[in-house]
């Protein structure tokens, strides 16, 4: 199985060492009519140009560049797309990155394909040839850096750069053909496993044996992409327990990174997770903020702050993160979550690049300049476990290239290399994609509320669980009224954003409805837009995403998947459907208890 | 540590193997001054009769009567009581029987002393001075019965008749002397794994190779006390796979047991543990009745029924089971729970013996012969984690012997052989422990509703936690009322008592306030017969409980327990708080948020 790359060969011969090589090989085998030139063109960089003459192509491209330009031309004339006479692109993010959450022992955090592709038993393991196909995979639509090991770093990836470093070597030696960087997840505690008596940034013998560990890790990987960091977050070490910030945190790595042109990868997920259900002057969207924005400008050019897309966790529907917005003098990642851990765990069907193009709509240019995703990727035989949760992989990266891609042409180009449809086919699953985002938010948590979720597992509805935990994502639903206030008259987190956003958000009556249970605390008796009441329009979504779910099985029924997809697919589909009803009654109960009001159309509500 | 052995010598040599040996060694070593003679009256079988003629002590007893009288004696006379210059004793219950859910990986189901006292990493492996300890706590409190191995049987649990026999009859062997017998669960499906092609229990292989088996292990253990079964529950497999009823079951395996005078104990915990929450004709507490009551006078002579004491699953307050009042042609066990799944996790201090001596009133004569609980042992120092858990074995067999035994009285005799108190410190002890259950009850689930407990873990508040759950336990709570309605008006399960039991608690005016909520849906306005309304009861109970939590730490900080145990209890005792802080607040938020009703005094409850 090679995903998106069904028409490609299954695999690529051991001997291609560089870009260039893998370049001419793909062409060869999915092309063999076309005459192309290849012209290694240094100054372009990642960047390619494409140029048509009467019936010859020509690829120009720095080294990599030359690999992009050969994919994307591979990709376009197998879809059937028009390619323009003279085609050039570079990408707007330099680092594309892909963020595994594997752990040594075999088990992938929130994965939901398998077990981990890199490790098994507490040490490397893979199939090579799937490690290639990876590679494809990734240089196919523009990523370029992969981290292979969780952000939450357990033994034993805590001996990654240490007892590990020449299996590591070893497999990015299997990536590096394909453009891609690797990138380790380091324990910002680790000097005190090796005899320095302190982790703390400013010591001295702290920052010699980063150092020194930088230098060995770079003379056996030479072209690392640096180093991610999740620091003081959810019990990971960090700075504050040395009393110093973040940017001495970061600071302190980057210095030993950057005489190998390394970065340092520094995740802004910070908050109190052990946050008191009574305390109500504390709001965990404002954490981010209140961590980092003070921070602007001082962190050195090789520190890239990534921060996750919302303010909370991934939820089906957040506001951009202020810090995206505000922190204008600082390198920025923004990190995405391909894996659907609050979003259908690749069991329903959840396609991101409509929800993707929002966020980056309301991002001001030049805002960040890099993307990051949390990988959907496992050892299952499709890579993703759900066959379309592939697409998300892929748009990912054409939105991480250039985020101005047309959202249909991504999702349609996937469709077309992946299966044999008919254009009428293509369109209707097409459809089905574009809009499962929406139906998955009309059937879970409502008006951007978020969180009504199975605790832990995050699969599955359970209004009340987080309600009265330690996790800071509170609805406080009564017999009167739901939500959050964050406007300025209540937790403030509102006041993070400039007044002309703030204005888009502060009064409930303008304040768009998708928004509207995440900035306001409304009476079930609040009138929308519409016309329609806040609980009317709670049940109205309910009812409808789970019609919707029983129509995106009928249009399923009816498509020509291959056999091998085709079990998956309807298999899940009924996990879906299942979930969906859930979702629907459950929390339809849970606010009629609540509000005692009926469905203005008696639709049935459980008691 | 010797539990309440305290003035007991730390071991027992290993060459007395008898229960008269154990007699004589016990009593010169903690009565060195008495005169004590022993006296085998085989006739006497368990009981025993104690003379005193001047300072001369003459014990009588059949075989382990001798041990239980002997064991009887010495603790009277070291707490301090009075013994009549006659005293006969039998036991009321013939299996005295103590339950354990250890699994052979060393983990205990429901555990919270630590691993097993039997297994370890897949095998038998324990310490043989332990083994004997829990031999002669189980003896000198009356105790008959021991099952090692968890109900729910586990690989490898499932061989242990098989592959782990010799080790299992070297156990049995360290009990004897003590008048205790082994019994193990089995795996309903066992034949399967011999090349049997059916578990069917009419079918003439399965019944040869159960007949075989039991012929096997009785070879072995000759006084094997018999096997014990979940079938058909929570996954287990059982006779309904062959469209066979529980009697066919139990009968086929009796017939198996009867030459060797082994019993088959039959677990009555079946229900539908898949139910939608949507139906609302199921009702779980109606499944036991359901699925025995017709069979009784079915069962082979040796088959004992082992009925959980309530309808749903040892919750803080359960009516009596049906079953166990209703089924007068059965041999019946009670199942008590002496692990604190549902009560406390042996954190939270609860005493159960006032509970019992409730479930005792409501039961005629002579309706039981047998009890059994669920073991709170474990590998922990003191063998129940919480020093004050002791309390709950000691007692249990105490009333397992006699159900009549004063309730404080027999506290008492276990705090003296258990600490070196003041009689003040000791009715100050007395007190706190026999009000643990009530005040536990009063912070956590209110007026008989249980289950208001984070799922799977049983231990803190989650007043929906179950309420959306496929397990059948639902409160239904509205903005206007609470509770289900259990009347002949209701599900009907009040229909599977008496008469004159039903008039008792059907009409919700008369019904006693404890079981209010069990039996009854009703509103928060409901006048309860001490003029208060429903939600002012309910905010009243959680407020008092965690006052008198507060109260019973200020008690235990003054009371002069040894260094070993203060530390344990105190600790404890600072986890208790937190809980019933905890469980105060949350259900009084639950109730305050759907009812919108205020405290009458003005108390805080939180938004």
């Amino acid at each position: 199985m090679n995903a998106w790359l069904r028409s490609f060969p299954a695999s690529v011969p051991s001997d291609l060492s560089s870009p260039a090589d893998i370049a001419r090989f793909e062409l060869d085998h999915t092309l063999p009519g076309e005459k192309v030139t290849l012209v290694d063109m240094p100054s372009l960089g990642e960047g390619y140009q494409i140029r048509r003459e009467s019936d010859m192509w020509t690829v120009s491209g720095g080294s990599s560049g030359l690999l992009y330009g050969v994919y994307t031309l591979i990709q376009m004339l197998l879809s059937g797309e028009d390619v323009p006479d003279l085609f050039e692109s570079s990408p707007e993010y330099s680092l594309r990155m892909l963020d595994s959450w594997d752990n040594m022992d075999g088990t992938v955090e929130r994965g939901y394909s398998g077990r981990s592709l890199f490790f098994e038993n507490g040490r490397f393991a893979y199939d090579p040839e799937r490690i290639k196909t990876l590679g494809r995979m990734m240089a196919s639509c523009g990523l370029n850096v992969l981290c292979i090991n969780n952000v939450n770093v357990h033994e034993p990836a805590q001996r990654l750069l240490e007892d590990y470093l020449p299996e590591a070597a070893e497999l990015a030696d299997f990536f590096r053909p394909f453009g891609i960087r690797l990138m380790f997840s380091v324990d910002f505690s680790r000097p005190l496993y090796h005899g320095v008596s302190t982790a703390d940034p400013l010591d001295p013998a702290v920052r010699d044996w980063w150092a020194d560990t930088a230098k060995r890790v770079y003379s056996m990987i030479p072209d690392l992409a640096g180093f991610l960091v999740k620091a003081d977050s959810e019990g990971r070490p960090g700075p504050f327990t040395y009393g110093r910030n973040h940017a001495d945190g970061a600071n302190m790595l980057a210095d030993a990174l950057s005489p190998y042109g390394g970065f340092v990868v520094w995740r802004c997920f910070v908050y109190n997770c052990r946050q008191d259900w009574r305390d109500t002057t504390t709001d965990r969207p404002k954490a981010a903020w209140e961590h980092y924005a003070f921070l602007d400008g001082s962190f050195r050019d090789n520190v890239i702050l990534q921060v996750k897309h919302g303010p909370f966790d991934f939820q089906v529907r957040e506001p951009v993160s202020p810090l995206l917005l505000g922190m204008k003098r600082t390198k920025l990642a923004m990190e995405l979550q391909l894996a659907q851990e609050y979003t259908g765990h690749q069991i329903d069907i959840y396609t991101m690049i409509p929800m993707w193009k929002e966020l980056f709509e309301d991002l001001p240019a030049g805002n960040i300049m890099s993307v990051a995703a949390v990988s959907n990727l496992g050892r299952d035989l499709n890579y993703t476990g759900h066959p379309f949760a592939a697409v998300n992989l892929y748009t990912y990266g054409l939105l991480a290239w250039n985020h101005a891609v047309d959202t249909r042409t991504a999702v349609c180009r996937w469709i077309r290399l992946t299966y044999d449809f008919s254009a009428e086919d293509e369109q209707k699953l097409a459809d089905l994609l574009l809009s499962s985002r929406r139906v998955y938010e009309q059937y879970t948590a409502p008006l951007g509320i978020g969180w009504m979720v199975n605790p832990h597992d995050h699969y599955g509805p359970n209004p009340s669980g987080y309600e009265y935990d330690l996790w800071g994502t509170y609805h406080k639903a009564d017999r009167n009224a739901v939500g959050i206030d964050r406007t300025s008259s209540g937790t403030g987190y509102l006041c993070q954003y400039s007044d002309s956003y703030r204005r888009k958000y502060e009064d409930p009556d303008l304040c768009p409805d998708l928004y509207l249970l995440f900035y306001h605390r409304l009476p079930y008796t609040f009138r929308m837009k519409d016309g329609r009441t806040l609980i009317q329009r709670i049940y109205d979504d309910h009812f409808e995403g789970y019609e919707k779910a029983v129509r995106m099985a009928e249009t399923i029924a009816c498509l020509p998947f291959p056999e091998e997809d085709r079990a998956e697919i309807e298999q899940r589909m009924k996990k879906q459907l299942y979930n969906a009803k859930e979702w629907c009654d459950i929390i339809n109960t849970f606010f009629h208890r609540l509000s005692g009001i009926d469905d203005e159309y008696g639709r049935r509500i459980y008691p």
